[in-house]
């Protein structure tokens, strides 16, 4: 799928767009956001920012140039599909200035069921891709997605968009991979505060998050710690746990 | 919370931003934003973009001043705890170029509860609000978020969210509310497309969506219709059976 240089120890950040009335309407519950994070994370790739979007051209067209021009990659999700709110790839074609062409092999693909005509003629929608697309196959029994540039078009339904994810895993290549340790602890977010503050202080290279969580009734805290030298996330966690201990709090692994 | 003329029959939007380093690693799975997008949706209040931004400043401010000029509501989630990746009230002091500033009434409330000075200077951070705000008040036992111009600052725990919609549900206003219809089929979105394509284009201000599943091994599509004119809903509701009657498929009600 395309040749890449290596992008080594620099930052890989990639954007996601989720496309879908149906999500901005709390219709449908997103879930594709947090796969693609999981998988590109894997990879070295950091999603520095997600948007959710509407089926309205030219709001699609003006985020995937804004956002092709500032990160390495882009990912979109859902419009995919055969019918009329399904302007995804008519919108990618536009952001790059191309023509939308028939895809031979996707065609071809969806000639091998027999359908009337006119049933056939939509189905073939799918098989419009911006011309110079690559196709992002998917063992799913559905059509590909595809790429041009870098950007990235899957589909919305979950099961299918994960599907494209599987080769895309192998072969985008990314950057130094973010790990992450963390600890948890029965203790108020504030009685923590300012001792954590001094832990993020002294790594600014690592990024300290603190999620308060109520559990059976009880109020905790989850420290994470996130960066790319796994030696440090290991003295941070330490020092993390050294300072719930000094505080008066248990520090349990999750 | 503020006094607003009617806005009567024109199309109100929200943008929200949904703020957090743990949404974007794929760590924490957002659910807030379809909470908002139903409780600001029965108001007539249209979601028109989401964005989901890191724990950065610069990228927080940008998109508040970007968003508050394009639409009438602007929701932020996230970043309101007492720890030092909690910045979301100072970006939006920031945004409006105003002082960060310590509510008296939200700081009266965290001294109820006795701590030591180093525990109060930290939990008193959720006292610090952009100077000009004013609050919106949840019955969750949390600090207050808060309001300034079009921008509705609320808490990321989703169950504190939640209460902070309450008051917002009763004070904001919007506009003709969107209803929607719909009808399932067992039938691949293919065999319908192009009849589908013809009913969407008799009505134009009627927004129909098609959203293909799979349930029990068997292919179906939901079909949506959304507006705000309930009597011509009904009759795209009666359209779309009679299409999918015309096409040998037996609609049935979700």
């Amino acid at each position: 799928m395309g040749a890449f240089t290596s992008m080594s120890d620099r930052i890989v950040t990639a954007a996601v767009i989720i496309i879908g009335n149906e999500i901005l309407s709390g219709r449908t519950q997103d879930t594709n956001l947090r796969d693609i994070a999981l998988t590109l994370g894997r990879k070295g790739i950091r999603i520095a920012e997600a948007r959710v979007l509407p089926d309205v051209e030219d709001v699609i067209v003006a985020a995937v140039n804004e956002l092709r021009a500032r990160h390495d990659y882009v990912l979109t999700t859902g419009g995919l599909g055969p019918t009329h709110d399904d302007i995804t790839a008519a919108c990618i074609a536009k952001a790059f200035g191309v023509e939308l062409v028939e895809d031979p092999a996707i065609a071809a693909m969806l000639r091998t069921r027999e359908a009337p005509p006119e049933v056939m003629a939509a189905r073939l929608r799918m098989a419009l891709v911006p011309k110079g697309a690559g196709l992002i196959e998917n063992d799913a029994g559905s059509p590909p997605g595809f790429f041009i540039g870098n950007v990235y078009v899957l589909a919305g339904i979950p099961r299918i968009m994960r599907a494209m994810l599987v080769p895309l895993e192998k072969t985008l290549i990314g950057g130094a991979v973010v790990q992450s340790r963390s600890v948890i602890a029965y203790v108020g977010e504030s009685r923590i505060a300012e001792p954590l503050r001094n832990v993020q202080a002294l790594h600014p290279n690592v990024d300290i998050g603190s999620y308060p969580f109520l559990k059976d009734g009880r109020v905790g805290t989850t420290l994470v710690a996130r960066g790319t030298d796994e030696v440090q996330l290991d003295e941070v966690l330490a020092q993390l746990e050294r300072m719930l201990v000094a505080n008066g709090v248990e520090p349990m692994r999750e």
